[in-house]
């Protein structure tokens, strides 16, 4: 099964500078980051929509700067196997991979026949997610797609389970990644496979 | 640093059945569950409300039942060192640690300045998410912690910050855990520790 990260795709990243700018503080010039690096609504680059690697390539060229390194050129980086250092701020990555768990989590607990009052505060719950993810172009993507047609479906479990299935599936396949196949999102995220390993 | 997860004390844990029972399919007498098993709504194991070593001992229990294994006495349990299998679902201390690392993303991202709406809808986020976070006995107790006088304070990203914190360091104390500093929230969950070691 592939990993599921709720995060943004390197264009989502390139959105926040189309050339992603920074001004160098000695010289007042513009200077390029490094691909990935993702800039805040404060200017600054933004942790939550970055992956540890490009954030690493950032540091790295910031220190040094003094000498003639191409910034257009940034190393080749290996996204998979990097995770960035216990009780530090999580990358991207890491605030997807966390951020699914609990999404997937709450369909897995969502009643089979909620309230109408459920059903309704579900619907705000995700609007509202959709505007506060610290990844703001990973957030803007996800109101995007929620808006062509995907709102939130939340009749009863099994709906809201698949809804979060596609909408994961919508990241997955625009990062590249293989789609999970939604008719087992509850052996995923709820009752453990069927051949019983989640139970050892 | 302590992990901070948002999960369930023994005593919480215990809230669900007291005493925890379950009804056996096959004589119907009422069956005591292994210490740590918190049930749902529903009157099933609630997978997230229960750690995966209280899970496992419930599974091995029921697998050996016509055996004369005692059920009031359950073996000795080693919680930290025990993770979920990759792609299962998660127990309460992997999603415990997940949602910190969303909510304290949410943190460290939110404006400085925030906006009438931001801070209302921010308000409206936390008392949704006090309702729907998957592990109800951590829900209850989160809405609980929140109407003792602890609000949520949104009027800047350092008052957010640190109530979450506050939030947070509630359910350290609540497992016996260290307690965290909230002078250094922003290190921790925005900017990364001082001595620069989350850069490397």
């Amino acid at each position: 099964m592939p990993a599921q990260p709720l995060d943004a795709t390197p264009e989502q990243r390139a959105k926040a500078g189309e050339p992603p700018l920074q001004h160098d503080g000695q010289d007042q010039k513009p200077k390029q980051l490094p691909k990935g690096v993702v800039l805040g609504p404060d200017g600054k680059p933004c942790r939550s929509c970055t992956s540890v690697a490009s954030w690493r390539a950032m540091i790295k060229e910031k220190s040094t700067q003094p000498k003639t390194v191409s910034t257009t050129q940034p190393p080749a980086i290996a996204t998979t196997s990097l995770q960035p250092p216990k009780d530090c701020p999580p990358d991207v990555d890491e605030l997807g991979r966390s951020t699914w768990t609990l999404l997937h989590s709450m369909t897995a607990t969502y009643p089979e026949k909620p309230s109408f009052t459920q059903q309704s505060e579900t619907r705000q719950f995700m609007s509202l997610f959709g505007k506060m993810y610290p990844c703001w172009v990973c957030a803007d993507d996800f109101r995007a797609w929620m808006k062509e047609g995907n709102e939130p479906r939340v009749s009863n479990r099994e709906e809201f389970g698949r809804w979060m299935c596609e909408a994961h599936n919508a990241v997955n396949v625009k990062l590249g990644k293989e789609a999970f196949d939604c008719n087992r999102w509850q052996e995923r995220w709820r009752t453990g496979w069927k051949d019983g390993r989640c139970d050892q």
